[in-house]
């Protein structure tokens, strides 16, 4: 389960830096909008991805999270990849992300397919 | 040699996104202030953290810069840690980077001693 506030956070207007791991070990970290569930932090992406790639090979992926507003105050979720959705599911909520970021739907190019990323935490650590 | 943009983004009020790697390869990562000079990106920290501990067991770190004004637009340095600066150099280049974000002096207790990391890029993804 995630800490309420972790949710909270996540729910908001927030930007996650994602970290996974390349196949060397290296980390990599992109910055995305974010959402969770009662128990995962949700990542939403496409599966041609470098960080899809990446999570699939090794789950141990770093979330920090974090209000543009205040950057001081951020939770940081460790944890694994513990599933994914793909299909008419995972394309519903890129629109549901943009429109809790833009106000609209999602308006960009679709170049694969998206897929929402199921992150559960192990460790929840909060700046 | 860092990337013109990627200088005047770590100099500006900006934000950094800091992963390091535990000993078992997994990543940890920290929301801290950044500093460039012409040829790394620049973190001060203090030595008793987890974050200091981590890059000097394992130089290979990455850092997502971002303006919290726009964290739409971020570029992540792939790199290694190539050096470090302790003593009165790193406490005074926290009061620097203080006075840049805070326009004041660092006013928070120094636990155990500040230390300057040196970064070396490998390579920087604008987005």
């Amino acid at each position: 389960m995630l800490h309420d506030a972790t949710k909270a956070l996540a729910r908001g207007k927030s930007f996650a830096a994602l970290t996974t791991l390349f196949e060397d070990g290296s980390p990599q970290t992109n910055l995305m909008w974010v959402d969770a569930d009662d128990d995962h932090v949700l990542i939403n992406t496409e599966v041609h991805r470098q960080k899809y790639r990446n999570l699939t090979r090794d789950p141990r992926v770093t979330v920090a999270i974090f209000d543009p507003v205040n950057p001081y105050h951020y939770v940081e979720v460790r944890g694994r990849v513990v599933g994914e959705v793909r299909g008419e599911q995972a394309r519903a909520h890129i629109d549901q992300l943009s429109t809790k970021y833009t106000g609209g739907p999602y308006a960009m190019p679709i170049t694969s397919e998206r897929v929402i990323v199921k992150i559960a935490p192990e460790r929840e650590r909060s700046q």
